[in-house]
């Protein structure tokens, strides 16, 4: 159990603070106002109080400045400040993420190494040093987990899964049987790993499963959302490429491969077999066909539907999907479509009237 | 171990039964027919069978009425019953669930004050009088649990997580560090508070994480629905306003605001920084992009591809979202569309046999 | 804990292997080239490698004939193998999937009869002979557990629920009281059976809950993917019917009915009191309804949105959803419409220098 927390003193007491001029020396910018401010925390400009820095990378935004509670703002080179004090450095944003890692929680500190006794390991499982095995965790017979990971609270391993170094698995994660993570990899709640494709082989009107007896690998680096599905694959491999990041709610088919350093954004449907490349985007609530293949670099506009091979590079939107500028181009007479229909309509009377003939008299329906 | 039930005699033999006069005195109206009828259920119309009591509240389905295996009705003063038994009421609706709500098995019977000894709660956690902590609750270090609120099992609380009271965790929910979550709160099995926001900044083709140290807020009254996520904010709040209710997989992102009392169905995703207003209601499935506004009231249709600021009181459907009845002037014209194209093609003809000129000669491709 | 694998020696390294010419018996097929040779293991014929065997079921495909690293191919009686070792069937894939069968971890030896010492069963539950109940599982009471069923770690059954024979209930699925599961019923991780449906009465501005006293019944030869929700019913029965298969992810409302031997992909939503016939087809991530008939042997196209009923074996596709012939007319003159609005305008020009006016000169903006 993690009480390093309350036998040092309570730590959650002792929150971080810097001052303004530490900060500004963190970001490599300069300060500007009272270099002694007492820092407390950070947070978005229009919700941020006194003792919290914020930022504004846009002067689009330079409106919020005025109305900020913060006590302090990392800007550019350029921006009027109205009087509060400022860190000034080349890009704002980077600079207060840097500082946002400055007050985020250790993450250690919550979860020591070592297995709980509340948890079930399998005699045989393979368990690296530094470790962390929360409660009610089961490690099936043959796993192996690699030094420094985490397995939180109900997290589920099966049979002869490999996690690899560092990685961090949220509470009830399942895993199944055979499945490999790999390393610094990080999977939120709920996320299940490895569940059977959805195969069946149809006769006299009934379902007949197909085995799936392939695996799931999850190579370095990638982040999957919390509640996402991956399903193993029929035979052989379901693939997520090194680097990539999964929203949540995302569902990723059996034998279905992922490239690189993609993002994929929330409740987004990947059929079985599609082949995506590297550094794809895939927009939230899209879906894809099985058996295609998305070039390395294309964006698919959320909620699109795609139906065929989107070249590398590309960008498609709608359903079915197309081309985004032809897809915008359609979008843009659409609106206009009940008045098109009209003078469509009003054209047709005119064009009677010069050929001579009375509107209505043509015994054509329309 | 929940055995009380046994204990006391197998209360599952002992479901509640009631005349049909006594159901009548509850709902405020007048019976008709027998009413010393024992009533021992409620269904729907269509399904109920004998010993069972159901309504019909738009005489739209009056044919049920002859069908119907239930033994009495709940009507308006106007419904002819065909000799069923009956209780006439100003709304039948609302009456027929006052009596469901008397047969609902009392919630507390399953779920009584205690704390499992197959959980795990950290020594420094405060768990109010009255509630229940089930089996295989893991409830962090300085973790707040309210009076009469129920952990069921395989429940996670991470670290310094707040509950209020009376509020119902079902199985499998979890709750990450810091999170607050209201009174009378229920939130559904498989659900997931907090997990970290889908923010990374890209350098080099690659995606760096950016740390999500902001939390989520359930306000008092909400209802989670099952395996739904909500992310907690990068920094400050995510927060779900006051007596809101959302259905089974809705993904909330991070930072974005939903507004008290509005309704959420199905499979809806809002994307991060998003601002719901107040009574709001979003159709299932529809998607919302981040860092726009929803006024209050607005109608959100199902499915719909919501990619700007949303007016308050409007209704807007389609993708990308127009209001309600642009979109349906739209659809109704583009069913039509092929027939459009033929007359379109056809007045063409006619128009260059008026100019004189023979058609398909002009050199001009359509 | 299942420590039969390590007990009789590491199975995990003696994987299953067969000569060429027993696979040929097993599909009764006739083998050619090496028929000592041995098959370790089966794949797709672009991943096989060597030792593996894989299949060719269309000749489409012949050019990976030559690229596949396997070993051996099972193929029609007309395909050239090019000289690889082969077993010719009428049906190949169909003798592929005989094959991969055989190859497929035993189940059983993950998961030996048993309860778990750290599963938590209530003490008047019923478990049938032979049933595997694993760590953390917690069976509530009154529970029916039939013969030969599997409960694996971290699933919850809440009172009085009943599981049939030989049922596979994956890790962390969740049962909610009274719900029933039929015999050899696979539910996949992380779904939720019963959560209540989403009921409220509005008042004043606000959502007031209407109990959801009805069940689920999952009947015999259902499978249902990861992370799927299905909704109690208000009153009476959410039933899902005999061999439907439903993918991951998916979303069915309360008192909804889906008939049998139906197929349900990923991420649709089915709305309440919705009446889904039998052997129907739902392509990914529609939506349908609440309160509309989906005839049987219907075929609904992926994200799809259906608003009313939909005739016996018919396809309906799009939003709104209308028969999939009319729709692919629509889509086709769809990708046409700038270059129609374009001619329009030019008729329009046209037209009005016959009828002798200037363009431009009418006054009328269009």
């Amino acid at each position: 159990m993690p009480k390093g927390i309350l036998e040092s003193g309570n730590s959650t007491d002792e929150k971080p603070c810097f001052s303004l001029a530490e900060l500004a020396e963190v970001v490599e910018g300069s300060w500007e106002g009272d270099g002694e401010l007492r820092i407390r925390g950070v947070a978005g400009i229009r919700e941020a109080k006194s003792g919290q820095i914020s930022f504004l990378a846009n002067s689009r935004y330079l409106a919020h400045v005025k109305e900020t509670g913060a006590s302090a703002l990392i800007v550019n080179t350029e921006i009027d400040v109205n009087g509060i004090s400022a860190i000034r450095v080349a890009d704002p944003y980077l600079s207060y993420l840097k500082v946002v890692r400055l007050f985020a929680r250790p993450f250690a500190e919550d979860h020591r190494p070592g297995i709980s006794k509340l948890a079930s390991v399998a005699s045989d499982a393979k368990v690296g040093a530094g470790a962390h095995i929360g409660d009610f965790v089961h490690v099936g017979t043959g796993c192996q987990v690699g030094k420094g990971s985490t397995l939180m609270p109900g997290v589920v391993l099966l049979p002869r899964t490999i996690v690899g170094e560092n990685s961090i698995l949220f509470p009830n994660v399942v895993v199944r049987e055979e499945c490999e993570i790999g390393s610094r990899v990080i999977i939120h709640s709920g996320t299940v790993i490895g569940s059977d494709g959805f195969g069946y082989a149809q006769n006299g009107g009934k379902h007949h499963k197909i085995p799936q007896i392939g695996i799931v690998v999850i190579e370095d680096d990638v982040e999957l959302g919390a509640n996402v599905t991956i399903d193993r694959a029929t035979t052989g491999i379901t693939r997520i490429g090194r680097g990539t990041k999964i929203d949540n709610l995302v569902q990723i088919g059996h034998n279905a491969s992922i490239g690189e350093h993609s993002i994929i954004v929330a409740q987004v449907g990947v059929s079985g077999s599609a082949n995506i490349g590297k550094q794809v985007t895939i927009g939230g609530q899209a879906g894809i066909v099985g058996h295609i293949e998305i070039g390395a670099g294309a964006t698919i506009a959320a909620q699109a539907g795609v139906t065929k091979t989107v070249p590398s590079g590309t960008c498609v939107s709608g359903y079915p999907a197309r081309p985004h500028d032809q897809a915008m181009r359609v979008q843009a007479v659409l609106a206009r479509l009940p008045e098109l229909a009209r003078r469509l309509k009003e054209l047709e009377k005119e064009v009677t009237e010069l050929r001579g003939e009375k509107p209505g008299n043509e015994g054509n329906p329309r």
